[in-house]
């Protein structure tokens, strides 16, 4: 029934417009009532972004799965790959659709308030895993909104080519680039100690410039000789 | 006349509600016509945010102004500190607005469209900066998404707290974590041979893990020596 209606919707929006077509002109095409519309999407804008809310639970989901040893950066990407295997699970739809918000500002606008509920649900998550750093809300604000911004940048490129390529191996790739880019002790807030982080085969030294030589000698063969 | 129509649609959504007030009720409490009303602001929800506009083309103009010389992730920061600016200099409007987003779905739904045009703006400026490098647009979407969202979080922390304290002060201490945290060399890009990066008076080392010892020692000792 619910898919009935998504796919009776979208013939309409691509032969009429999205505008012409009422949620009557739907149910018609359906052949349901009204009343089955309502049970399914709270309005007509809801019917083109059918599978946003069970994404948005199934990510919630895995991140309060999540287990203490888990880095939270590795594990908000990963719960960002949900969201662009739904769209990769169906590329004709996604472009489709893409084109759709496009054209019709309120969907644009729709869109818009879906995107800050992901990157809210990955922000309250990280917001306790950096609950004991300093600065660790802001760190967790900060994060979140880079690891969104890469996958819809990923999204969007995918979305313009017309649903070509393999969007999740593009995705890993631009999360990738994120974790790089925000490896979370690669200059600690403030300055401060030597500190040392491992990144696969790299290691990273921070030091004071003031530090002496023996003891950034030393934090370096620690960090060597942890394999 | 643009600004007793801004204060008398304040009047009236603080007295009796936003979704109570029509834009008949604001021209009649500023003695003006509807008309004029529409002159200025293309909707209702216009005169509730009445200087974004002219924010975002201070925003592009300073942005359009940059050199070539001018680092763009310090540059974006300061063009991000333009919109605190814009709050900060009416405290007891901002945090009224600010209320107001809270309770209207709808205002909500305007702001969230207005942040994204403010990361736009940025994004635009930062591709044409990075249109060089490895990864230029992603690296600008990330950065822009970034610097959005730690003015973002000082901006909501602040309009919280009911407009105390100095939110300039405070968006320089997230600006500058950002520009720590996303310091563009830090990690360069696919790991590989040593480097070195100077942030104040830290340095940070890079290296493969299987690098042998000498090496790494003669590159901290060339990174120390720099000063």
């Amino acid at each position: 029934m619910r898919d009935s209606l998504v796919a009776a919707a979208f013939e309409l929006f691509l032969e009429r417009g999205y505008e012409q077509t009422t949620v009557d002109d739907i149910v018609r095409t359906a052949g349901v009532g009204r009343r089955s519309f309502f049970r399914y999407f709270p309005s007509k804008e809801d019917v083109v972004f059918p599978d946003h809310e069970q994404s948005l639970a199934d990510m919630t989901e895995f991140l309060a799965a999540s287990a203490d040893s888990d880095d939270p950066l590795v594990r908000v990407c990963e719960a960002t790959r949900l969201v662009m295997r739904m769209y990769a699970a169906n590329p004709t739809f996604s472009v489709q659709r893409y084109r759709l918000t496009r054209e019709v500002t309120g969907l644009r606008t729709y869109e818009l308030s879906v995107v800050w509920r992901y990157e809210k649900t990955l922000g309250d998550y990280l917001r306790t895993r950096y609950a004991d750093r300093r600065d660790g809300t802001l760190r967790a604000n900060v994060v979140a909104a880079a690891v969104v911004a890469a996958h819809n940048h990923t999204l969007r490129h995918w979305l313009r080519s017309g649903g070509e390529g393999d969007p999740l191996a593009e995705v890993d790739r631009a999360l990738g680039f994120v974790r790089e880019t925000l490896s979370p002790d690669a200059v600690p807030a403030g300055g401060g100690t030597a500190g040392e982080q491992e990144a696969e085969d790299v290691v990273v030294v921070i030091t004071k410039r003031s530090t002496p030589m023996w003891r950034v000698v030393r934090e370096v063969e620690a960090s060597l000789g942890e394999d």
